[in-house]
C-alpha cells in the first residue's frame, strides 16, 4: 500500500528505509470526502491570465465568480503569496509569437503555485484554426501543458488543458469546476474537448448535482465501482448497484451504506438487457445514469491464452455493454438528457503485454463512446469513457511488490491513485454540468508515464 | 552503447555481469544497409491471413505478390515452419464476434514468427464505420496490435496497424512494404492511417524510389539528419545537407560521402526561407523532398528557464519552420507532389520534465502537419512528422548511465535504435509510394513505454 510507505516515510524511524529504497516521498494529495459545494473557490487564492486576443476569459471569469472567488490577474512580485488555482485564457495563442505567452505567464507562477494546487489551460482546437500556424500553436500549447504537468507533479499540482471553440464558451463552467478542484486530485495532463454538440439541460445543478436521477453502476460491489455508487450517491442519486451473484455479501454491503438498491445479475446474459429495461422501467419509469464498469481480466500471452479466456472478456467488458445500451436506448429506458460512463484502461490506451483480450476490449470502447457521441447528442445524452491508470484495489494489491512499485510511482504525482478518484471523474461525467464533454476518453492516472 | 552491453552480453566472462544488472539481453535487430530492393519479400516466408466480409485481402495479396512473395493462407499445424511476415486482413471485423478472428489467426502464430518478423494488421477507419459498435471493434483491434506488440518484441518482431477505407485500397503497396520490410526495424506499435486525399503520382518506383529528386535535409551534420541525408542519397536523391556554420566540418565530411551538396545557413535567420527559395530555384527549379529535421534543445524547469532559452528553441524548432514552408509554398519551390518530414519527439507527444519549451515546438509540429495536410493535398504533397523515441546518438551518450539504461530499455524491443532506423521512416515517408499517407505523426520508438 502506498498508504504504508507514506506512514513509514513520514516516520523518523523508518524514514531512512524508504530514503533507501530510493523512492521519493510523494506528497499527501487532497481529496474531498463529501460532495460538490455550491462555491467550492471560496477562499482560494485564483488567478486568471489573460493572453493577447483570446476569447474565453470572459466566461472564465464568470465561471470562477459563480464558484466564488475573484480571481487575481497578476501575482504581486515581491510577496511570497500562494495561488491555489491557475487558469490561463491561451485561446488567443494563434503564431509562435503569442505561445511566448505560455511562458510569461508560468515561470514566475512556478514557485508559487500551492501544494495540490490545479493548473487549467483553456486553448482554442487545434482542427477549427484558422491557418496551419495557429493549429500548430494550439496543438503546442498540448506538449507544454504536458511538460508543464510533469515539472509539477510532485506537489500533486494536477495541469489539464481544455479545448474550447467559441460556440461552447457557456459550457466551460462545469470543466473549470471539476479541473480546478479538489475532486480532481488523480487527472493530470489531460486534453479534453469542450463542444457544442449537445444542448444545455434545463437546470444546472452544481451542488447535490444528481438529485432526482436513477443512476446504474454495474460491478458495484467493490473497487472503483463502489466508490462511484458511493460517490453518485453523494450527489444525490438514486443509486442501484449491480453484481454477479457470487458478490452477493459485498454487494449488499455496499447498498446498506448508501441506501442503494442491489440487483443481482451477470451482465453478460443473453436476457440481461431485457432484463434491465423491465426493471428501470417498472421501478423508475427510466434512467439516468448508466455507468458500466463492470469488467474482468483473464490475463495470458497470447500464446498460452485458451480460447474461452478470450471469449470472456470480449462478452463481458465490450459485448455486454453495446447489448445493454442498445436496447436501453432503443427503448428509451435511458431518458433524455442521460450520462454513460465506461471503464476503458490504461490498456486500451497503449495495450499491455499478457493483455491482448482485454486491451482489445478496453480500446474497443474508446472507439464506442467517440461513435455514439454524435448519435446520443440529439438526444441530450452524453457518452464518453475514463481510463484508469494505476489505481489501489484489490487486483493490485495482488501484484508482485516491484511492479506493484514501479507501476504506483510511473506517474508524475509519484503515487497510486484511489478507487474515489476514479469515482470523482466518473461522477463529474455524470453532471448535467458535463454536456460539453461528449464522445471523450479521460485517462485518471496522475499523468502515467505509459502511453500510446 | 546499447553495443556494449549486447557485447557484453555476448562474451561468456561477462554474460554474467550483464545478468545480474537485471537487463534482459535484447535481441540483435536486423536493418537494411542498402537500398530498397525491387522484390524485398523475395525468399520470405508470408502468410496472409483473411477475415470473413474483409475487403483489403485482396490489395494486399496483390502488394506481397508484387513484392516478390507468394504468401500462405495458413501455417501448416504440424510443422515447426516459421514465418517471416504476418500480414492480415482484419477490415471484416465489424463486431465483438468477428474480432474473434484477431484470436483465431493469431493464437497458433504466436510461437512461429521469426525473429525480427514483421506484423501488419490492416482494419477499417474506426471514424467511417456504420455503427457505433463496428466502430468500437475497429478501435479496439489498435488496443489488440498494442498488446500484440508488446508480446513479440522481444523477439525485434514490429507489429503495426494501418487503418484503409475502401476507398484507399490502391494506396497500401507502399506501407506493406514499408511495415513488412525490414526497414520497419524501430517501429512499432503504431496505428497508421491510409486515405485517398492525395492522389496517385504518375509513376511508383520501388527501387531507387528517389531518383531525380532535389531533397534538402537541414541540421544534417549529424545524427538523425546525417542518416537520413545518406539514405536519401542510397535511394537516389540529389540531396542538400544545411547546417550552422558551426558544424562546416562534420558537414562537408557528410556530404563528400553521399555527394550531396552542403549549405551552411542558420534556418532561423531572417533571410533564411528567401535565400533556401533563390538557392533552390537557381540551382534546380525547385525542391522535391523537405526533412525539417533541424532542432535543438536547451532543457530547464520552466522556473530555471531564461526567457532566450524558451525563444530560441520555439524560433528554430518551430517559427523557423513555418516561415520556410511558407514562402517555399506560395512561391512553389516545393514541385507537385513534394514531400514535407518534420522531426517531432515523443517529447512533443507525452511532454518531458524540463522541456517546456522544446515539448511544446514539438507538439506544435503535430498539430502542424495535420493542418498543413489537407490543404497541400491538391498539389500532391504530403507532409507528415516523425516522433523518434530513444535513438542512440551524441545526445544520448551524454545522458547519466542509469537514465540513459532505462530509457532505452522502456520498449518493446528492449533496447535503442540507431538514427538510420528514424532515417528509415523518414525516407519512406519521402517515396513516390508513401501518397496514402500525409497528415500523420508516426512513431519511431520501439513501441516506447511513455507515452500521453
Amino acid at each position: 500500500m502506498s498508504d504504508l510507505l507514506m506512514t513509514l516515510a513520514k516516520n523518523p524511524a523508518t524514514a531512512g528505509i524508504v530514503k533507501k529504497l530510493g523512492l521519493p516521498n510523494p506528497v499527501e494529495l487532497a481529496r474531498a470526502e463529501g460532495g460538490y459545494q455550491a462555491r467550492p473557490f471560496a477562499g482560494k487564492t485564483v488567478l486568471l491570465a489573460r493572453s493577447r486576443n483570446g476569447y474565453a476569459a470572459d466566461s472564465l471569469l464568470a465561471s470562477i465568480e459563480e464558484a466564488g472567488a475573484a480571481p487575481l490577474e497578476a501575482l504581486q512580485e515581491n510577496s511570497r503569496e500562494r495561488v491555489d488555482i491557475v487558469v490561463m485564457d491561451a485561446t488567443g495563442c494563434a503564431s509562435p509569437a503569442d505561445c511566448r505567452a505560455l511562458y510569461d505567464v508560468f515561470h514566475p507562477l512556478m514557485r508559487r503555485i500551492a501544494r495540490n494546487g490545479r493548473v487549467l489551460i483553456v486553448a482554442a482546437p487545434p482542427d477549427e484554426a484558422q491557418d496551419a500556424v495557429a493549429a500548430a500553436a494550439a496543438r503546442g500549447i498540448e506538449g507544454f501543458s504536458r511538460a508543464l504537468g510533469k515539472e509539477l507533479g510532485k506537489d500533486g499540482i494536477t495541469v489539464n488543458l481544455a479545448c474550447v471553440a467559441r460556440d461552447a464558451l457557456d459550457r466551460l463552467a462545469g470543466a473549470v469546476r471539476f479541473f480546478c478542484g479538489v475532486q480532481a486530485t488523480y487527472v493530470s495532463g489531460q486534453v479534453v474537448r469542450i463542444t457544442a454538440q449537445v444542448a444545455a439541460p434545463a437546470v444546472l445543478p452544481f451542488a447535490a448535482a444528481l438529485k432526482g436521477k436513477v443512476a446504474l453502476v454495474t460491478g458495484s460491489a467493490r473497487g472503483i465501482g463502489r466508490a462511484t455508487a458511493y460517490r453518485l450517491a453523494q450527489e444525490g442519486a438514486q443509486v442501484v448497484c449491480l453484481d454477479v451473484p457470487g458478490a452477493a455479501d459485498a454487494l449488499h454491503q455496499a447498498c446498506s451504506e448508501i441506501g442503494a438498491i442491489p440487483l443481482m445479475m451477470d451482465i453478460s446474459a443473453p436476457e440481461a438487457p431485457h432484463r434491465l429495461a423491465e426493471f428501470f422501467k417498472e421501478k423508475f419509469g427510466g434512467l439516468d445514469i448508466l455507468v458500466h464498469n463492470a469488467g474482468i481480466t483473464r490475463d495470458r500471452t497470447l500464446a498460452n491464452m485458451k480460447e474461452h479466456y478470450w471469449d470472456m472478456v470480449v462478452n463481458i467488458n465490450f459485448a455486454a455493454i453495446a447489448a445493454i445500451d442498445e436496447i436501453l436506448l432503443a427503448e428509451k429506458v435511458l431518458r433524455e438528457g442521460a450520462r454513460i460512463v465506461c471503464l476503458s484502461s490504461i490498456s486500451g490506451v497503449a495495450g499491455n503485454f499478457g493483455q491482448t483480450n482485454y486491451a482489445f476490449t478496453k480500446a474497443a470502447l474508446i472507439g464506442y463512446v467517440a461513435a455514439q457521441a454524435p448519435k446520443l447528442a440529439s438526444r441530450g445524452i452524453c457518452i464518453n469513457a475514463i481510463a484508469p491508470g494505476f489505481i489501489e484495489t484489490a487486483m493490485t494489491d495482488d501484484m508482485p511488490f516491484m511492479m506493484r512499485e514501479a507501476g504506483r510511482r510511473m506517474n508524475s504525482l509519484k503515487q497510486g491513485g484511489k478507487p474515489r478518484d476514479a469515482a470523482e471523474l466518473i461522477a463529474f461525467l455524470c453532471t448535467p454540468g458535463a454536456y460539453g464533454i461528449s464522445g471523450a476518453t479521460i485517462r485518471v492516472c496522475g499523468q502515467g508515464l505509459i502511453g500510446a
